[in-house]
């Protein structure tokens, strides 16, 4: 090894990084919600849409700036986590077993997306929510953020995910993607959040079993009502479906941060989104 | 879902099992450190002992109280921090790439011995050290650990690993096992700590390669010098192999936590020790 002074000059400046991120690009970071009805079949559990994850892991590449994804947990979290009642807490020792097989197959869908994005050259990371945050009765109560900090500062892609979470009124309880982008959006600064579904955005009522379903082109905070009389997902997601995910982005709204819920199953949707383009789906804003 | 007052009554109050932990069980806390050479086959890339990790899972249950388990590389996370230099921290950007794949390389070994823990039983949950792990040259400077005292509050089993950790000096560094069992064990409190190695303690020098090889039954601190002179490992161990372990256990005991570093190749050794036999290998003690 060389001297330290050499050493020195070599290593860049890396704590300067993390001081203009702090500045500048750090007003350009994105957060990009994968859904889990996008990247895998809902019907089928532990069934990943191989061809969708490549394209989009394709989609993904070459976002200028720094970007957090999450995804949710489609067929790999949900039945497990309803079948154990992980969402109700601790209620009994044989749940335990259930929240040990929930987050490992949250951690294989997590694995399979790693793999895709490091075939794009995209040096993604996994990042365990449950490792670094505490909920109180299902709600984010506080998360350990030097780590992510850093990832982002050294160019890093963390990849987040809906976790069993440890909570300190209930034991333990989902934290959805949805709460988590949310979230984050707040305590990094992002400039943007993009969701992508597997609809066009968010519509009156489910689009899938209602025909006169109608796609709304922006939700702003005085659409509370509208929101609240949105159907409930019957599909079996532990958190919340459409309804919640329109909540979270309002909470986010109140601070300056726009979301837009597109659909990352038509090619190219995503990708476009994330370089700029607005109105490709419906926008949660502030309303200003 | 009941109304809340029912629901208080049918909810164990967990917070109390977390207070009485804190008192009386966290009193029995045990922490294994399984070695990277215990489980996988360092001549080969990626190879796991199969035969010998759903033994050690045999081994691992019905350890009384609660357990903590950390694992080493082995022949998955050294080869790959080597090819990227990743414990000299950032260099140039191409190492990003070697960062993310060191790390999955760390995440799939941690979930084959998830998987053969949960097929005996014990709710093992993976739990990542780079996000919740922040460095400084190399040393933890500080973890988050709200989420792992309610882990094991609760009864489950929480396996960490040596890991590529963000560091606020150089950017990322090495993490090695070694230093995660020393660092827990100091602020969880534990009672005793158990490595688990493929010889059957410490040795004057390497017993693979030196006949002469004398085993040492204690070690304490006033053995400083002959640690000293120990022969380096050589053997492509980016955490400094049986010298930095017994550096870090030296630490430990310092602080009054007594550590054995036993053969967990051969059977039942592991076992024994996690019962409480002493003398199997080579005892790290203050020495009081």
């Amino acid at each position: 090894m060389p001297p330290a002074a050499i050493r020195q000059v070599r290593w860049p400046k890396w704590s300067d990084m993390l001081q203009s991120l702090s500045q500048s690009d750090a007003m350009k970071l994105l957060i990009v919600k994968l859904g889990g009805s996008v990247i895998t079949d809902k019907r089928k559990p532990f069934a990943i849409k191989h061809t969708v994850v490549k394209r989009l892991a394709k989609e993904l590449k070459g976002v200028p700036g720094p970007l957090v994804i999450v995804h949710g947990g489609g067929s790999f979290g949900h039945p497990l986590a309803l079948k154990y009642r992980i969402a109700d807490g601790y209620r009994e020792k044989d749940q335990l077993m259930g929240v040990s097989l929930t987050h490992l197959a949250m951690e294989k869908l997590n694995k399979y997306l790693i793999e895709a994005l490091q075939k794009e050259g995209i040096p993604a990371i996994a990042f365990q929510p449950s490792a670094c945050v505490l909920s109180s009765d299902g709600r984010i109560k506080s998360m350990e953020l030097g780590p992510l900090r850093r990832i982002l500062a050294l160019g890093l892609v963390p990849v987040l995910y809906g976790d069993v979470v440890f909570d300190v009124k209930k034991g333990f309880s989902i934290l959805s993607g949805d709460q988590l982008v949310s979230y984050l959006a707040r305590k990094l600064g992002a400039t943007r959040v993009v969701f992508g579904v597997d609809v066009d955005g968010v519509y009156t009522s489910c689009p899938k079993r209602n025909d006169r379903a109608e796609l709304l082109r922006v939700i702003t905070p005085s659409d509370v009502k509208l929101v609240a009389s949105m159907e409930k997902d019957e599909t079996g997601d532990v958190t919340g479906g459409m309804q919640a995910k329109v909540r979270e982005l309002l909470e986010l709204a109140k601070f300056g941060v726009e979301a837009e819920i597109v659909n990352a199953a038509r090619a190219n949707v995503l990708k476009e989104a994330l370089r700029g383009k607005r109105g490709l789906g419906t926008i949660v804003t502030g309303g200003k």
